[in-house]
């Protein structure tokens, strides 16, 4: 939908396992670092939208994550409000957001997604990541899988996320189809490295080769552990404002939402569109730009294959060419598109809940050329892509954002 | 805030202990009511709200619980947001499906309030509840409440819902203050259960004496168990409309959903107003009417002495005067002011995330003049108050909503 929120400040927390850090700091240090930067305070909220995904199961803190966070910082009498789509729970807070302050309903909206993800127990992870998809058909895939030599090779089951041997099968079926090579996937993964070594806020900071990110433990053919996003825990906000208040704090050059795209995808037949190709022709459509206008793209890579086709749904090149589009160097810093400059999921990390909100953080900085040894020149267009809950080669939640200078 | 959304459909399940029936089964019962209800086909739907607070923790389903309702019906390539704020969450859903279709951003979006609440394991279902409290302080609370004589009469402790507790409190601090009587908490009871057995859709039908309010089972002095809401399972769903798509429709005598007051209460000190008295008068004063204005009331009666603090913060009679209120018998059908023509949570039941939308069908079906045996004659303004996530005598999250015909 057509939006027209300014983003007066964005902050986030280094992304990585925290074991000293629970909701409530990660969550605060987040909220304090964008308040502080859009030159506001916490009295100037007039309400809240609050990412979360997995804190029920992990730390068994439900219902009112959001309140447990601002309440101790002294953030109250507003409407703070909760909201869930698996790993796009943080674009989702930041879409109703930006709904508030577009329509006018306020002024100062404060969007979070903050994520706990690692518990000393493992398993209690593994069940939160589980929680994102339908546990009935969950329950199903594990058996099938167990029975599978898939299974037995990747070692599927409950006691590890199965989201990987569904990006596996849609990563061999791209091989199959369009020649895509296990190399290809590992340039993402070593790219996104590159990026994530600039980043001082990356989980992963190491810069890899392919060759290092190919000789890396395998996980499920044709994916190695670098090809997959860790876990991790972290926190992202922004701060958005509409163009009323935009104007009164004096923002010289306001960065704005202006596009918003959210679909469901589980529903999709097999012969209709990619939902991240729904998402992005309607963006598209809505903001009166195409493929070419964008600057630095900000996405899903959940795992490097998850990337090339993203790259083929956004249109940044033709369906099958997303392996020979990395190999080109276009996606790196320096490129023609550079993707991912945050170091993506897969190197900045990947805190189920505040993933989509620290898309927006690296856009908003690349776009008011602050992003340091990462900027993107002449920034002007940013595109975030984030999604939700796998099923098969879908997602429960896709959103598409679009922001420019 | 202002809101102008028209009410095209609603349905629920009956509420009660289901033990055939999980998530989907009760929200899709739920959904299929509300839009035959409308008139419309859930192909008409261009987003949905859903509303649960305990899924997670009574059947790890977390993250995506709205898609894997939606779904196998469906429904997708739409918006499916989940909301979350504990007791709130379905009038949080039904919030934000107004702002939808009250700023032009949509025509027709769904509001669902679903809950799974019981388990074979009821430990599950204690912990789903306790998720809604900030854990780390529930856990200093077991601690002193176990070391209490309170705690020790009431068998507190996580084996069974602290949120009696925390309104036994606020029902001796009313008692000592205003000279509030047990009798009168029991008569909340008993009316509300004469409500409930003209409710079909009602968890528990019997009608009850005062006398036998007061020689249930002792809970926390001054609650028996007929002054607590029970836990059970069910689903709630309201379709809304934009203006313009219920003219399209010809909606003859349209109930419109004018005001919908939201805080959270925390934060609040002592010296200022409860929080069901912000929003009340917040919404008053948006909706441009007075107390005396409205000729039905659905409220949050999780307690008996709940629906006492109510009355008086919702201006329907002076502070301190809520037990005389009830004694008058204003609030009994057929009274000056009816409160809880359902049953309210005491009688009709309490699936967490589908009372707010609950209240919402009541009250449509009230000023549609099609509320049966329980109708309040010339029913023209509804007033629905919904929380969730006590700490003290305050709410996470409150809403105060108003609809009109």
């Amino acid at each position: 939908m057509k939006l027209d929120a300014v983003v007066a400040g964005v902050g986030m927390t280094r992304f990585a396992k925290h074991p000293d850090k629970g909701l409530k700091e990660l969550g605060r240090e987040a909220v304090e670092l964008a308040i502080a930067d859009a030159g506001l305070g916490l009295a100037d909220l007039e309400a809240a939208y609050v990412g979360n995904c997995a804190a029920g199961l992990v730390t068994g803190q439900e219902s009112v994550r959001g309140q447990v966070i601002l309440h101790p910082m002294g953030v109250g009498k507003i409407p703070i409000v909760n909201v869930e789509n698996a790993c796009a729970s943080g674009s989702t807070a930041l879409l109703h957001a930006a709904i508030m302050v577009s329509t006018g309903l306020a002024d100062v909206v404060l969007a979070l997604g903050v994520e706990k993800l690692t518990h000393p127990d493992k398993m209690r992870s593994f069940a939160a990541l589980a929680g994102a998809m339908d546990v009935d058909e969950l329950n199903a895939m594990v058996a099938d899988l167990a029975a599978s030599s898939a299974g037995a090779e990747g070692g599927a089951g409950r006691d590890r996320s199965l989201f990987m041997d569904v990006y596996a099968i849609a990563a061999r079926d791209h091989m199959r189809r369009y020649g895509t090579t296990k190399e290809q996937f590992a340039m993402v993964a070593a790219k996104n490295a590159f990026h994530g070594s600039l980043n001082p806020r990356a989980q992963l900071r190491d810069a890899l080769t392919v060759e290092q990110v190919l000789a890396d433990r395998p996980i499920v053919e044709p994916l190695t552990r670098a090809m997959c996003s860790p876990i991790g825990d972290g926190g992202a906000a922004a701060v958005l404002v509409s163009g009323r208040k935009a104007r009164a704090l004096g923002i010289a050059r306001p960065v704005r939402v202006t596009t918003s795209v959210m679909h469901s995808g589980w529903t999709r037949r097999d012969d209709e569109p990619d939902t991240v190709a729904l998402c992005a022709s309607e963006a598209y459509e809505e903001a009166g730009i195409g493929p070419a206008d964008v600057s630095v793209v900000e996405l899903h890579d959940a795992s490097a294959p998850a990337e090339i086709l993203s790259y083929e749904a956004l249109g940044l090149c033709a369906p099958g060419d997303g392996g020979a589009l990395v190999a080109s160097g276009a996606t790196r810093l320096g490129g023609r598109i550079p993707v991912n400059t945050s170091g993506g999921l897969l190197r900045k990390g990947h805190p189920v809940g505040a993933t989509g909100i620290a898309q927006i953080v690296e856009l908003t900085e690349q776009l008011q050329g602050r992003a340091g040894a990462r900027q993107v020149a002449g920034a002007r267009v940013g595109l975030a892509q984030n999604g939700g809950g796998k099923k098969g080669n879908d997602a429960a939640a896709m959103l598409v954002t679009i922001l420019r200078t």
